[in-house]
């Protein structure tokens, strides 16, 4: 897909001798050339590519406070990359500067499986984690969709959908190694399962998006892998019965570990993508963990519940293959949906209500969806009150980008005026600035006091998450 | 009981011209008499107490605003007062100032029932807020023994007995209101039950205890009244049993919602003080909530892996009544443990550990207990990691104070060596600052800069969490 450069003034070329200086610390693990650059200069969203000067290929947290003390020495910006599946463009360059690539930083340090945690290098992605852990009974749970690194995702605050059981990344990041602005290397949090003891520094940098510090090792929570899984779905006449059967389930305290909505769209593109059957009617898509006898039970109360609000076709599963059919409607959406206008790009939006306001929303929402001239596919993890909508858009087509700027913005107004938040859990990075400030007002002046104070030259991924 | 005052060097007498402001923003509200200095200048803690030169009884948010810009503009410290049963000395005016007392802001402002949420004025006590939850099929979960105010259980990153099924204030605190030091309000976090819009700072506050800023609304998670209720004794021969018994409930992924252990002498000291006949031996004390098949089933898991482990005696029981009696044995710990030498006080040691570290924890605190010259009961949240000695001291003894400072000093450093932490909820206070130093090392500095960025006069709660 070809994209425009992001137009930044603010480029200067890369000092000689901080080139110099990093080839002698890294080797040929810096590399400015085209082809590596063009990979760090984007992530998975429709915003402009913007370039780096240069990439490192860090091996160490004591090499990586060499680099940023280089970095701060001659004033360049330095901009933390793990697998680059963000989607507000968190690691573009619009600076310039240097991508700190933290890939090759992939190993699993220690799985403790007596205290359900686990300490991992920056670059670890999920499914690598899990794969590690296949035979201790344990898994983490935390599932944005891409293979994301850890590191990557305690940047971002990333959830997904098992997030309405296990949480988000805020709750599953225990402990972190941070390399500040000017090198110092601090450690944060620890393993024991509670403190009281100053300030949550971990739950500070968990989202704070590379913008105070580079992450360089996680300590996460893990959990015990359950003994019996249950899949169920249940379509709906209308999206309003679907999100109705959703609230009560959570009101009546249901450990539902996933509870995922797609929308009649959303429907139609998976049965094309995936040759499915499926009812082209709003769908909930819900998965049970515990005990067999619990799951039971759960799937039990939710299917009264989808009954009550007008639901149909309620089928659920314990068997692993059938589970997989099942979730593979909801793996296949983005990808189904991108399929409606071959050749488009996603915007995607990402609000989040209190869930009492939710079937609200996603009326008021679907209004905005009836007048648009693109296809626009919702679904979400409506059981967090989070809900995604997929513009496709074609991204040479300047008439296209403003409506889907507007479909967002009047999406995150309405959000914010129902006491909800402009992202769920994809983060600010370039995309949301305005609506930080939409959403937070003041208390932005105190993650700026806090910025400066961490940072004071502006260096740490510079551009993103506020405007210093 | 008679404690000498703290002796601060700092202090410096009021400021006639603060306290005529004062006078003229909230009349009769503002106090200089002996008794009610006071009541504000002690805690639960052994520290010795230090009163504040005043006492403002604040009504509203924007009123609080005004008081902290006159505190600013006289140099004056300022230190947010709940219900007084901080056990480090949070709440001391150990450099004088204004004790600014919330508890007259104790309005339930709002119960969201379909979203699970409520918010509180800071004075709100977490029993007032499950009284008033009552017939919504609501509860707030946190429980740390004291009635404190949310706010209060809010700065301290309270927890307590249910913290192992539903967390501590951290996880259950969504949004707060709060005043600067410089008078600004801001409001941070929000009702959605996830948001990556920028920097955590709930989670930031949550836990500074009183040192940022004034926490003055709380908007906390509610959860629903579980269907059914099963609770369940269990002896053992050996703490070391009782322990294993708790590791392998938490790694089989029992979502038990409370799990508390007491030792020989605190049975002992129960058996006295509540007429019981408890066994004297150590003792499990567990708590299930769910669905009546499910709780039934938590038990039964709970109790096959007891038996494995040498555990005698296993009770279980749903009936409330029997619940009752089950539990009066915890909640009456303290106080029980208390008589076993009337007239002395309680220095509360509160490490928490990785839970595979828990058994060899307690084991060589043990051999401490062994040694000492006074009767210490140890009790606390082991599901959680999490426990407490009370070392019976008389305040008046200066070898007495002095051993117990001893023992709580091998005690944190056990548990650090051991991958733990200094407080798991009592916090820092000014009783724990060394151990802050030499569990969290640079990180301090990071703490500090903080502090240093939103209190640059360090007029907000001073001298406690950290040495600025």
């Amino acid at each position: 897909m070809n994209q425009p450069a992001h137009p930044s003034s603010l480029k200067k070329p890369l000092p000689g001798a901080l080139l110099d200086a990093l080839r002698a610390l890294a080797g040929d693990r810096v590399s400015t050339s085209d082809a590596v650059r063009a990979h760090h200069g984007k992530d998975e969203s429709a915003h402009p590519h913007a370039l780096p000067d240069a990439v490192v290929y860090a091996q160490t947290t004591e090499e990586i406070s060499a680099i940023v003390k280089l970095c701060a020495q001659h004033q360049v910006p330095l901009i933390p990359f793990g697998a680059g599946s963000s989607v507000e463009g968190h690691v573009l360059a619009i600076h310039g500067g240097i991508a700190l690539d933290l890939t090759r930083m992939n190993k699993v340090l220690a799985v403790n499986a007596d205290d359900l945690d686990a300490i991992v290098e920056a670059g670890v992605t999920r499914k690598q984690l899990n794969r590690e852990l296949h035979d201790t009974g344990l898994f983490f749970p935390i599932d944005p969709g891409a293979d994301a690194t850890i590191a990557g995702m305690a940047a971002t605050r990333a959830s997904g959908t098992n997030a309405v059981r296990y949480g988000t990344m805020r709750d599953n990041v225990m402990g972190l190694t941070v390399v500040l602005a000017d090198g110092r290397v601090i450690r944060t949090g620890g393993r024991a399962r509670k403190s009281s003891a100053g300030y949550d520094l971990t739950r500070l940098f968990v989202g704070s998006e590379g913008t105070l510090g580079v992450i360089t090792e996680v300590t996460v929570r893990l959990h015990p892998q359950p003994e019996a899984v249950s899949a169920a779905i249940c379509m709906f006449p209308t999206a309003d019965q679907a999100v109705r059967t959703v609230i009560e389930t959570i009101q009546m305290g249901v450990p539902v570990a996933r509870c995922e909505f797609l929308d009649a769209l959303t429907i139609k593109a998976v049965n094309r993508y995936s040759k499915l059957t499926l009812r082209e009617v709003p769908m909930l898509l819900c998965e049970f963990h515990g005990t067999q006898g619990s799951v039971e039970e759960q799937a039990r109360t939710v299917q009264a519940i989808a009954s009550d609000n007008g639901g149909l076709d309620f089928e659920w599963s314990t068997k692993q293959e059938e589970r997989t059919r099942l979730w593979q409607a909801r793996h296949d959406a983005y990808l189904a949906c991108m399929q409606l206008r071959p050749g488009n790009r996603g915007v995607a939006t990402d609000v989040c209500v209190p869930v009492s306001r939710l079937a609200e929303c996603i009326a008021e929402t679907n209004e905005d969806i009836a007048k648009a001239s693109m296809p626009i596919a919702l679904f979400g993890h409506v059981g967090d009150g989070n809900f995604h909508l997929v513009i496709l858009v074609d991204p040479a087509n300047a008439n296209d980008l403003a409506e889907a700027e507007t479909i967002n913005h009047r999406c995150v107004m309405r959000a914010l005026a129902m006491g909800g938040t402009s992202t769920g859990e994809h983060g600010i990075g370039i995309g949301k600035l305005d609506f930080l400030d939409a959403e937070h007002g003041d208390a932005v002046t105190v993650m700026r006091s806090i910025k400066q104070a961490l940072d004071p030259h502006n260096l740490l991924n510079p551009g993103k998450v506020l405007r210093v």
